[in-house]
């Protein structure tokens, strides 16, 4: 048994028929399958171990406080933070960046600052910067592409000033599957006296993370895209930049003593986790670390670049298909294929390619000023994981190749 | 075999033992067990059906957004309110609150108006409004207790006037297990021009509601106090007022078109939704409304009530037993008993009743401004669902007689 296959049988939804087809699941950008024990994790949760952490002085109470913070300690050394106090459990990305936005941001940023973010951002890490500089006066500036849809270099060099406050950019973009240049731009940010966002939505799950190293001041990312549940995502901070900002959410835990007019707040990381917390999908995603673990990301790395590779030289084959961040001049392309097919909406491509099984995201990817900067309303977006097999992608390519002939196009 | 059983048997957890006695869960107010079913309806959607909603054109992206829609739809008819629009699904009431104070509490409430909350609000309901009080230069104001801790008729009378821009009060009291006039409130809220906003984490699990009789303004509740997972909760707010409001989390899904430095947000309910959702937490909510649906409200406050009767009777047989909230002049006490172990730390008392598998919840039950005004530190409180059993209290009352003993203090 070849390790696809073997990964495969881990996954019940991946052994399910769509329609008449096996499925060939490639929207893994948008989220993943869940392993049967990431599954199993969570209903034992419930079935053994469910109470309200943190609140009881009682044994079932404290099992369910033990399965949080446990969690909490292994995605610290999932992305090697220094404290485990600085990683705050969140509903998804985009809350942590919200969080680091109104809390940060708006704390932070002042009129006539400037927040730097790449053209290519997904709108989690766009919209709420468009926001605090709305809120504050401030400038918001872009990080362009090169011709071969890497971050401009002069830009990177020339944009980040010392009015810069904040730059926020994702560690991979998540249209154009390109790894950014992180490390150098928070070396830059440093300098000029700016924290850095970085956005690990699409790096975490593909690719080992060191924060430190990577000396990222935020860095956020989603459990349901690495093989967790829905519902719970991750904001590490350094500990310095989060005792110093405000809260965010307030409400029961992340207090330390309320009176009428006044509230003194817990320290980190009950301070910014307000409310019942997601104790089932922080089971689930310590579930899927020790998977993530086991399957090693030298494998998933090697494996995702080998079908990118390939998918991407059998659609250079076909002269109608027009293909988006997928020439870059560096090795930095990670499983995602951005592309579209002439003459046809890209939704068409998605449908015809369901009846197919093969299920690939068709639309703006939630990055519309990047789909504006290309010229392109929509596109169509094939994500590989280390689950997915070169028979994937062959069948991928035989569904591509009918969709103009179903239309009535040449191929 | 008597409904208790029938119920208990649903319920994994709840056959469980806890050391070596078996389990007496009474700390339903914190979060309540979860059926079968409902962790079945999880397991079902990871292993069948799970995709991102919303933004895929392929057949289990449609289907999972079916199930997440469905699920709203369900909460709707479930609280009567009057489009399924008006429901926001969010990750807890907490995040529900905090919604409505940034986003309609900031953009409403101005320098000299005031907001008016009671006493035994729950921090979730409290702190935020202390904020938005804070940053807008407005006065927080409280509604107090009369003798028996129903919130004082003359404060309701008198406290609400024309600079009264919003009125926050918890449908139940999470501490004193009391029904709150909200109908009332709403009405003369309403007549003075202020918006309410209730909230119905204590509520919603164990009566029937409906928003629209009600009247009220913004609704929340959490799934979890609810027998469904964590993760999942909802906001209801009259279409009118979502509205007009600014959005609060900025992300994905949330917007209809994003420029570089403009953004147009979506209709409701998407313009509060911003990031992948929780289907799996949809999912388990939908199946828990239909659980609860079939045992019926009528059936749950009457168990309720019968087994809140029998153990204040039987708490009241110990002279060493302090109760609060346990003798309203009116008949609106649900399963909530809050009280203290004359000279012994409310701690203590849930641990040693642990000892014994009971499990009860003892602190300030994040509501600490009720605290200081009922001139304690922290109380013990016991909260009953409808699969608590008479024999569950009389476990109760057992380990509870054992307390004074165990450390050596009279009985």
């Amino acid at each position: 048994m070849n390790n696809t296959v073997k990964f495969k049988a881990d996954f019940p939804l991946l052994g399910k028929p769509m329609g008449n087809n096996p499925l060939v699941y490639l929207d893994n950008g948008a989220t993943t399958q869940k392993p049967g024990e990431v599954i199993k994790a969570i209903t034992e949760y419930y079935d053994s171990f469910n109470a309200n952490p943190h609140r009881g002085a009682y044994e079932l109470s404290i099992k369910a406080t033990d399965i949080y913070e446990n969690a909490r300690i292994k995605t610290q050394q999932f992305i090697n933070a220094k404290y485990s106090h600085e990683i705050i459990f969140t509903k998804n990305a985009t809350e942590s960046l919200n969080l680091v936005a109104y809390s940060y941001g708006l704390s932070h940023v002042g009129a006539g600052d400037e927040v730097l973010i790449a053209i290519s951002e997904h709108h989690s890490n766009l919209v709420p910067w468009q926001y605090v500089c709305q809120m504050k006066g401030a400038t918001l500036k872009y990080i362009y592409l090169e011709e071969d849809h890497n971050l401009s270099q002069r830009d990177i060099e020339e944009k980040i000033t010392e009015k810069t406050k904040v730059v926020a950019v994702a560690q991979v973009s998540n249209v154009l599957g390109l790894i950014n240049p992180v490390k150098e731009i928070v070396e830059r940010a440093h300098k000029a006296g700016a924290v850095v966002v970085v956005d690990g939505s699409q790096s975490v799950p593909h690719m080992a993370v060191d924060v430190q190293d990577m000396d990222a001041d935020f860095f956020v990312f989603s459990g349901h895209k690495m093989l967790s549940p829905m519902g719970i995502g991750v904001l590490y901070g350094k500990e310095a930049l989060l005792n110093d900002m405000p809260p965010f959410l307030m409400g029961g835990d992340m207090i330390d003593y309320v009176e009428e007019q006044h509230t003194d707040y817990a320290p980190l990381p009950a301070k910014f986790e307000a409310g019942t917390q997601n104790v089932g999908g922080a089971a689930g995603l310590s579930a899927a670390i020790d998977y993530l673990n086991r399957v090693g990301f030298e494998y998933i790395e090697k494996q995702e670049k080998e079908l990118t590779k390939y998918a991407i030289s059998r659609m250079k084959e076909m002269d109608y298909i027009e293909l988006y961040g997928c020439d870059s001049s560096r090795d930095n392309k990670t499983g995602i294929v951005t592309f579209n097919v002439k003459d046809v909406h890209p939704h068409d491509v998605s449908t015809i390619m369901d009846a197919h099984g093969v299920a690939i995201r068709a639309g703006h990817h939630c990055a519309q000023p990047l789909m504006i900067y290309l010229k392109q309303n929509a596109t169509c977006r094939a994500s590989f994981y280390f689950y997915n097999s070169k028979e994937d992608v062959d069948k991928f390519i035989e569904a591509l190749s009918k969709v103009r002939g179903v239309l009535g196009l040449g191929a």
